[in-house]
């Protein structure tokens, strides 16, 4: 059965191309107010779909961007055996980072091109891997099992957010409220990374994050830097000053408290990372770089994967145009984010946050900082009958066995999950380092795209037959 | 005879503040090329305006924004004694400052609007005080006695650039290159203040400035802040730590040699600069500040009269829209200048500025230091002939005595007058600290706009009479 689901998949390829590049076609920025309108049409892009292959399935309102919601119900068929099957969720996120800076795209970030690369073609366009690229390789799955074998062999049940690039505010409100529809026995998410290639991976370590804005203002309007420069206080002067202190001369970050519940690693978890065959030169090139920074005393690895950062995502103030203006700005304002590694709280950093701007502000100076975002981060057990399955399905798809890694992204949904479903992760995802995710010309290599839709069919085989098998 | 001339001046007001408003009508941001049209028909229009009091004047074209340049010969009657009266050089500028945030304007910046203010009327515009209005009350005063004396008792040369926003690239070449043309006794310049709408005064000493822009680049796109946050250089990470290294904890500026050539006041300054009622309290109110703020151990006045400054007037990188965004920019910049005093050198401030980025650039990172401009700082003998006769114009104009002060801004042309054609400057302008130079809701004072008119007109009859004298 399984080896006709895989024979469907490869002769039914271009058409999944075709849905794929209808999904990125639609431009849903969703933390942009002027995309609203196509953030719903992907929305209502996604239930279509999902009704396409029996499920049930639409779109739910929220405060912000819709949720889409369905439900897989095998029929009677295999109803018995299904019983005793595990239930599954799985999520992701049909919203997308926003494209700019335009000009450094080689084609329209939203015009999805399928061009050759290293590893072979690979589909263009923002949203390529991250994640409706991701969201296809089980939703394609899905439909490989509908045509061949009626569908999932199991329930199945999918939620796919449009704010999980703009902090996913409304997630955890509608799992609450939902919490008994919801509920299975793993949550299955797509939206992280493999070592390379071949060499596929189940993410075991996850790191959270806390995003906030902060403003300085300082005169009440703009100044001229001869009438007054020396005199009064310059907030980019100043906003500069305070965030330089944030780390010290070994990259460590100086926020009360920072490392205080950081998890030391195990050196068995650093043994099993240092066989991902992780190529730390092929890293840094993928970043146009020669050498790394960051925290003294830590291998690139141990950096993103298990140490918590704080980086400033943007910053303005002043003049910005062409020439000079001799101005002192009224205010000065920087986006910055901190990466949390298991156990630290998003909650007290932020309050960290917070408090190093009050107390350190200037005189003559206020400061205002917004909270844009809070995710724990996560530990998934790498012993759960669920990664097992998922190793060997990757292992049977893939021309080499899967390996557990971390990750440095978030996925807050993780810990909501967790702690509001009282279910763990799965966490199989098919994208590369070189993906340019969040970056112009993100793409998705076609072969992570076609092995990702045939691992998920075999991961739904594998637990199918593991609960036969007893 | 001046008498007369004064009242003319009265009776002609409102034409005056016609032409005025025709004149801060043209937007002529010579920064900014979108707007060169505007700025040579601002130079046009000035041109046409001295053809129309008897001047021989036209546009004169530069590698830049052209230069309009005109000469009042004497007519026969008065030939004789003009032949031992000072032959005069007036020095303007026909540029404005970019007017953004334009959100912050009460009234469109080119739409000159004559408004109620706690002097009585003002005229609110891009350019009102910087320099258009100040050029303006030379203009009128030159008008007047044209009207009724048939034109200034002596030979006047005039010369008004399109670049003094924008560090007057094309000035001193032109300079050069029409020394003979251009050479007089005394280079008289409008484009200072003066402590209070009833106080006014002779600027004796000018700040230099150098202007640059630094662009730090790390990685060669920009990248997903978790899968490579904490291992690859931020640059506004970086940017930030080597800005805030540019001041100590007492707020000096740490660039290598930065106070070497400054020179200490002598008491006598302090001393005149306590008299001339510089109310500390409302400065700062004027720009909505409670507290001073910057160098230790100095007075506001010192700071911005006599002490070297440095001001970041600029930065931006990374994502400044709505939301967040986790992304790590590729590059990140800043525009900062350096406000000079006697004795420094800008050439070698420029260089250590070079210096100190090439010498702290962060590994995995490469700066660029563009010169956006430079220019010299200016002291003034305060015992000039011309200075004591722009004295005495000044007093029997206003309720008070005139005051020698010191300027916290630079008008580079200054030092390349004294250089270039071996003349000495004077610096008589009526601007007001509270007039909003390069800043939303720019003002200009009418008490101060018909003052500094009649200011310009007694100046000519004492600079006539002095000789006459002796």
């Amino acid at each position: 059965m399984i080896e006709r689901i895989l024979g469907h998949i490869d002769e039914n390829m271009d058409a999944s191309l075709e849905r794929w590049r209808a999904f990125l076609s639609i431009p849903s920025v969703g933390t942009d107010p002027a995309h609203d309108a196509d953030t719903r049409r992907a929305a209502e892009w996604l239930a279509g779909e999902l009704r396409d292959i029996g499920f049930e399935a639409g779109v739910r309102e929220t405060e912000g961007q819709p949720m889409v919601v369905g439900h897989w119900t095998p029929d009677a068929a295999t109803a018995k055996a299904a019983g005793e099957r595990p239930h599954l969720l799985y999520y992701g996120h049909y919203d997308v980072q926003p494209a700019d800076p335009l000009d450094l795209w080689t084609s329209p970030p939203f015009d999805p091109q399928i061009v050759e690369g290293p590893n072979g073609p690979r589909m263009v366009a923002r949203g390529a891997v991250d994640d409706k690229g991701q969201v296809m390789t089980w939703l394609e799955a899905f439909r490989a099992w509908r045509n061949v074998a009626g569908g999932p062999p199991m329930p199945v049940t999918v939620f796919v957010e449009g704010e999980e690039e703009s902090s996913s505010v409304n997630l955890e409100p509608f799992m609450k409220a939902h919490a008994d529809e919801l509920r299975a026995d793993v949550c299955v998410i797509s939206d992280t990374g493999m070592p390379g290639v071949d060499r596929p991976a189940v993410t075991t370590m996850l790191r959270g994050i806390v995003y906030v804005e902060v403003t300085l203002q300082g005169p009440t309007h703009d100044l001229h830097s001869g009438m007054y420069g020396g005199a009064v206080p310059n907030p980019i002067n100043e906003l500069t000053a305070l965030l330089a202190g944030l780390h010290d001369a070994d990259r460590r970050v100086t926020l009360k408290g920072f490392y205080d519940r950081v998890a030391d690693l195990d050196p068995g978890q650093i043994e099993a990372w240092n066989r991902t065959g992780f190529d730390e030169e092929a890293f840094l090139a993928s970043a146009g770089l020669q050498q790394s920074a960051g925290e003294a005393g830590r291998s690139v690895l141990e950096r993103i994967w298990s140490r918590p950062t704080l980086d400033i995502n943007g910053i303005w103030g002043g003049y910005q145009g062409a020439g000079s203006k001799t101005v002192i700005a009224s205010t000065a304002s920087a986006k910055l984010s901190c990466r949390l590694v298991p156990d630290m709280d998003p909650q007290r950093v932020l309050a960290s946050i917070e408090r190093y701007f009050e107390e350190n502000c200037p005189a003559g100076c206020r400061v205002k900082v917004s909270n844009l975002g809070c995710g724990g981060p996560i530990r998934v057990p790498t012993d759960s009958a669920f990664v097992q399955a998922a190793m060997r399905a990757a292992g049977k798809v893939f021309p080499n066995e899967a390996v557990l890694i971390g990750c440095g992204g978030s996925i807050p949904v993780a810990a909501s999950v967790r702690r509001i479903l009282g279910m763990e992760s799965l966490l199989l995802g098919f994208g590369l380092d070189d993906d340019r995710v969040h970056s112009p010309n993100e793409k998705f290599d076609l072969v992570c795209f076609e092995r990702g839709i045939k691992t998920h069919a075999r991961l739904l085989d594998e637990l199918a037959a593991k609960t036969e098998g007893g």
